[in-house]
């Protein structure tokens, strides 16, 4: 596909003439350092050498350092400093190669570079010394140590023979057997095409992810995250079955709910106080019926099994991740790998003092913004309920209330999605601005600013619904005012629970519709569109020209969106993780509907990575970091979050407390009587009651509350069954907390991290290992005898030699035969027999007189 | 010291002639194993050689099998036994040696072992690969592979030069370098003097324990449980610290408190009802203002504060002792260590179910034993104060609750202690029942249930009194009875909190002076003189004849204690920490208490250790295993026992809650009006009125609770202030809970786990590391190349060399150098070079010609 002639294109680098410089290298360092500055260009260069492992060549990344503010004054500048980069390059043994035509217009021109082989081993060899001197951002460091079993010497699969063990000592650059190769491309283009065939396709959505073929042809780290999709969305299966069985005992029980009866009794006629003043007039609570049984098939006693169920199913989704992320560390030989030391670069606190007062401040803004557009919208919703209710229209009148909650969600849900976008911006300019020193330290502090600021926004409204909607609105004779004229609004006759079940489907759904179809197809598609579009503002002859030249691999893949990494991905799922556990008490569906969203969204994803994307860079990381802990930090969350809705926001608590403590039968009739407080209609305030009224005969209505009737001294105050009830629910939040704390960590504790099969893997690998090493180890010794009793002394001027001779034999010896001095010729011979084995199985050609140079 | 002659001792071996066969071994896997079986012996023998490693043979430890019960027919066997076991013991290689007196009446015979150098390298090389191969039991495998600094090479200080890598494929037993040297006694000895002054003194009280010394003499294990104890008793000096001062602002504030003010006020003459029925007489309450003064010192919003502090402050031991952790790793080279891995030994649930059934129910037997005795406490105080109120000496009756709360503590002091014991003997009785696979397992279980068990005996009556004491005792009218005539005991006027604070302090005091004085220096004294009086047995001449010969020190040290393991020393620190955690809410002074008790046991484990107990084995432990688990579970816990005891236990909340929504000032001025519920004495049932009063004219008298008055509709049901009281304790239940964990979590995140200075010497290690090891890779890259080139293929029918040949240079020198290849001649090279400093150094015999038949 992409050799160019007989050689491999190893990068390619695109810059704009006259208006943009683009170069290939990690964009993230570009966007930090000082931005053409040749020495760090080339330490780029050996950097990418050290990465590109898996083959990405033919991926052409823009550079981030924009110089299109910078005019023409600068352009000549501009030339210079390429020159004097391109120059550096060659010095530094790259091989070069540049379409000829340069033209005069804006035009992208591709400089293709190709690293021989003795470049790339020598850069192997800087590599393995510079890693752990390096100060900043070290290279991943890959090595593996081969001992090939001498009995399986012939095995034609060398993977087998290999056994991975801890590295440090022995730096081998991981994945050179698939780099060295020049016909790889092969390989990564079946890699490609198989990928789009049995993971790309929709058809597909029922079989497991081919997790290796992506890791192999995307790297650890992407593989890691559908391995995560994965596991994820295969546990949304259980937990939607349940949550479905939940939601059916409340279809099926709704006809047999008493106070849903009561509601819509229509002879046990509550006359309710006016839900505005002045041109509301008294209504009957049966007239409420509908959401009353609505609100029952989401609050009934089989939800809070559900949100236990869905507490301890979070403790499992995590455990099982991690015994999923050990399989997969263990069947990618990522064992060994060593995490980056970010301890070591971290800034004392006065450093960080500045960054953090901008951050914090920024953030505290932010969190301002995403308040004030929830109270945007409640005030949009007060005052059109006040108006719509104030028209003539009796038609307006009869809809407020719909019309009024799905306009405001629907401006809920815009908001979201527009302040979304905007965040995420944010987040990127605040972690600019802290300069952290390394890349895994940016994507760290991006994504915990990323999170609280996105979290914040999708959820506040949801928070908003939850626990303050309708508790600050007063009682008849007492409503709290906003903007002095309007009452602050009450939650629907059914309950909270409703409302907030209403507005959590909507913004999940909603959101997810939306982002999917939008941002991640129509937006990339777009993107594309906007390019291609910007590439046809040549001249009509030189298309023909281009016509005639088929065009190249990098001119087609230059058309792609570049990789902006995982981010955005990772956050997605994690705020629909946040739907499925946070408010899950409230809505059992939402499993359901998540997982919908998963099996679509995996197909999108792949379709995305294989087919709209330029391929991105292979980074190999041993775990999905940060994530986790959001993860396991939402988890513990959500325990208390759910505690909170079941006991205040849903009707369980003051139900079980009537039906034990109040009811006379021990059956819930009479609840919805026991829950309406009384209110003496002259103590309206003037002007608050009804102007007009159909039932002008009443003197008491009733209202939503636990609160002393007229007749008592105390009229209007809490009465004791409100703060009976209270302390029931507290009571119960205290109880469901620490239950289900203690059942996550029991789940945690009984759930091993280590799989059995895995452990039991290692300890037969263990055991081979040593049984190899013990034999190679006599063989080499006898070896080494043979060498030095045949010539005698060879080399008596020598040091090592020298200590050959005086090393005291008997305690060598004695020590079975000193473990590392006959070791190291079997590692040679071993890593011989297994190179030439992999040499011979891809018919590679076996060495390269130039590098020998190099080496020594 | 223990040099016999010229050799070495390095296991001793003790049999009674007629008695008692005991052999020198691992004594856990004797009492697994099937007791005389050869071929296990000789493995005992070898694990022996690879754990005596920091020179413990002078110990002589009994053999767990007891042939006491078989008589004289098993004799003749145990004979044959004994004699075959001894035959072996020389075929392996070992030299033996014994007193030659072998006389009629039953005496200890001592054998000593010596195990001459060659045994000893080939017991290594076969333990190398045996280790992991190796089903049962795998010896500790301890390695390290030394790498010198070439540039460094002359450095006295072999340990400088050595830098630990992780082990696995070069195994080198650890400390070779120490148990090789016939010499190393002396320095032992002399660590063992140092030891005993710098350590074991109580005048060193102010002093950091040498913790390096004592991990040199008795291994990490110890080591580790000093360090541990240091940890903990330095920190708990700033909570002590902070404790006196919470106390003192008790101290200072008690005049100004107005609740104690109002109670000891003479002239708001509240008439309290009595005590007990018929005898008891009406009361005022200004009687008990001492107790509401002494209340006021441990009852006061600084508690609240303080409950905070000591929840944070338990984060941040748990956070400081995992870097102090960290810190020994790597000053003790434990870094590469690994876990015995008892995930894979792991039995399966159905294995495990009866030994578990019987364990739960053996464990809920002794759980009903202790509520049994708490129970029969309370009973017999609720008899004792009944008899002696109705008693008709006045002076008795004045003293009732004096008597009873002082001897009710010490009958459950004396029950804790005996308990203790017991279930301390149960939990091993248990374990071995369940018979685990592993050492490590058979401590983890037994830990676990002794703690269990432990744990439940020291604090039931703790928890009693925090939140069951006086909550069941009903109200005047209609009290609770016990056995038809016992009315349920109520608290203290002063409240819960002073009798908790009471029971505590005598518990925890008490038990740690008893557990101090009588089981750590008065039973290890005893057993002695019994094990010395014990060896009075023999007859006068033979006596005198000992006289003449000096003792050796295997007789002197034979009459020394075994040491059984630091469980006892975990578990008595582990409930301290509860006292000091768990309750602490109740008594600032607690950790004061522990301090001043920790500073004497560290020395007085000390001088047990270094003057008491035989030498344990050296035993490698990278942590203090599952004690850090139930550190921080009894962490975790003491959350919400904190929070509960400031909510329910003291009378914080009511404070509150009368200051803000009861008090028309604002103050506290009302308050004990305020908490005294009315009680109409006319509804008193028949007899439970006092029979004579002082007060005749009592209509009225007041009892603590919250009910409405007599003239209510509802009389004597739980007012709307007692439900809200309770909503506000349970709303600061949760408060409390959560705000601690959150900070708990901060505090977690805050503090690193690795520690600065540790974190930058590994990565400077590694840089060194890599530096030195690559260059001498290349030192010998060249050795190798002149090594070839001189001897033009000197074995070409040698399968190894012809490998040399057919490795494509090209590919291997691409790499830099092949890693492996050179590596392991420098190796040799600093291994060698490591080793003949060493000798040099330590003056060591450098050869042993026999070690060269049994290693070749």
């Amino acid at each position: 596909l992409l050799t160019n002639g007989r050689r491999k294109v190893d990068y390619v680098l695109v810059f704009y003439q006259r208006k943009q410089i683009s170069v290939r290298g990690s964009d993230r360092l570009h966007r930090l350092s000082a931005p053409p500055h040749p020495p760090h260009r080339l330490s780029v260069i050996s950097n990418g050498t050290g990465q590109r492992s898996a083959g990405d060549g033919e991926v052409c990344v823009d550079l981030a350092v924009e110089v299109e503010l910078e005019a023409d004054p600068a352009e000549g500048e501009m030339v210079l400093i390429r020159e004097e980069f391109e120059a550096r390059l060659l010095e530094a043994g790259l091989e070069m190669e540049r379409d000829t035509e340069v033209r005069d217009q804006p035009f992208c021109v591709f400089t293709r570079l190709h690293v021989p082989w003795q470049v790339l081993s020598r850069e192997a060899e800087f590599l393995k010394i510079k890693i752990p001197t390096k100060k900043v951002r070290p290279p991943p460091l890959y090595s593996r140590v081969c001992v090939c079993n001498p009995m399986d010497g012939s095995s034609p699969n060398t993977n087998r023979g290999l056994i991975s063990v801890l590295p440090y000592l022995f730096f081998v650059l991981y994945r050179f057997n698939i780099t060295s190769k020049d016909t790889f491309f092969d390989n990564a283009t079946r890699s490609r095409i198989l990928l789009h065939d049995e993971w790309a396709r929709y058809g597909a959505f029922y079989k497991y992810q081919p997790v290796d073929l992506i890791r192999k042809y995307f790297g650890e780290k992407i593989g890691l995250y559908f391995a995560w999709l994965g596991v994820y969305t295969q546990l949304l299966i259980p937990a939607s079955m349940v949550g479905i069985i939940v939601f059916c005992y409340g279809c099926y029980t709704v006809d047999m709910d008493v106070p849903s009866l009561e509601m819509c009794d229509k002879q046990q006629n509550f006359t309710m106080c006016p839900l505005c003043d002045g041109v509301c007039d008294y209504w009957h609570l049966s007239t409420a019926c509908g959401t009353a049984r609505a609100s029952h098939l989401f609050d009934n006693p089989a939800t809070v099994f559900f949100a236990i169920f869905m507490s301890l199913w979070v403790a499992t989704f995590l455990e099982h991740w991690k015994r999923r992320q050990i399989s997969l560390n263990h069947s990618w030989d990522l064992t060994g790998l060593e995490e980056e030391e970010t301890g070591v670069e971290k800034l004392t606190w006065r450093d960080r003092l500045p960054g953090y007062l901008i951050n914090i401040s920024s953030i505290l803004f932010m969190f301002g913004l995403t308040f004030s557009a929830v109270f945007g919208v409640i005030v949009y919703r007060i005052v059109v309920s006040a108006l719509m209710a104030m028209s003539p229209d009796p038609e307006t009148k009869s809809n407020v209330r719909v019309t009024v909650t799905a306009t405001a969600v629907i401006i809920n849900l815009v908001v979201i999605l527009i302040l979304d976008e905007i965040y995420g911006a944010v987040a990127v300019w605040l972690t600019e601005l802290e300069i952290p020193r390394t890349e895994s330290n940016f994507e760290q502090h991006l994504i915990l600013k990323a999170f609280l600021l996105k979290f914040m926004n999708a959820y506040a409204p949801i928070f908003y619904v939850a626990f303050f909607k309708g508790r600050f609105a007063g009682r008849p004779g007492d409503y709290v005012y906003v903007f002095n004229d309007y009452r602050m609004e009450e939650c629907a006759p059914g309950g909270c629970l409703i409302e907030l079940c209403i507005q959590l489907s909507i913004i999940m759904v909603g959101k997810q519709l939306i982002q999917n179809n939008v941002f991640e197809i129509g937006i990339p598609k777009l993107k594309k569109l906007i390019r291609a579009w910007k590439g046809k503002g040549i001249s009509l002859e030189e298309r023909e020209e281009q016509r005639a030249r088929p065009p190249q691999q990098w001119n087609l893949d230059y058309t792609l969106v570049p990789f902006e990494g995982l981010t955005p991905e990772y956050m997605e799922m994690i705020i629909q993780f946040g739907f499925v556990s946070l408010f899950v008490a409230s809505f059992p569906l939402a499993p359901l509907f998540a997982l919908l969203n998963n099996v679509i969204e995996i197909r999108l994803d792949a379709k995305k990575f294989v087919t709209e994307l330029r391929r991105p860079d292979a980074v190999q990381a041993k775990d999905i970091g940060i994530w986790y802990n959001i993860l396991s930090g939402m988890g513990k969350f959500s325990v208390i979050i759910n505690a909170f809705v079941i006991s205040f926001t849903s009707d369980f608590i003051p139900r079980l407390v009537y039906q034990y403590m109040y009811s006379q039968t021990g059956t819930m009739h009479g609840f919805i009587d026991h829950t309406l407080s009384h209110f003496n209609v002259s103590n309206f305030r003037p002007g608050n009651a009804p102007t007009s009224s159909y039932l002008p005969e009443t003197t008491v209505c009733r209202y939503k509350d636990y609160r002393e009737p007229p007749w008592s001294a105390e009229a209007y105050q809490f009465s004791k069954t409100y703060w009976a009830v209270l302390a029931a629910r507290l009571a119960f939040v205290i109880l469901f907390q620490n239950l289900v704390m203690f059942l996550s960590l029991l789940v945690a504790w009984v759930i091993p991290d280590v799989p059995k099969n895995i452990s039991e893997q290692l300890k037969r690998e263990k055991t081979l290992l040593v049984d190899v090493f013990l034999r190679e180890e006599k063989e080499k010794f006898h070896l080494l005898q043979s060498l030095f009793s045949s010539k005698d002394q060879p080399s008596q001027g020598h040091p090592d030699t020298a200590h050959f001779r005086t090393l005291p034999l008997g305690l060598s010896q004695g020590l079975g035969q000193p473990p590392g001095g006959e070791g190291g010729e079997s590692r040679v011979r071993c890593r011989a027999a297994s190179f030439s084995q992999f040499t011979r199985q891809m018919s590679m050609s076996p060495s390269n007189d130039a590098a020998r140079h190099t080496a020594v």
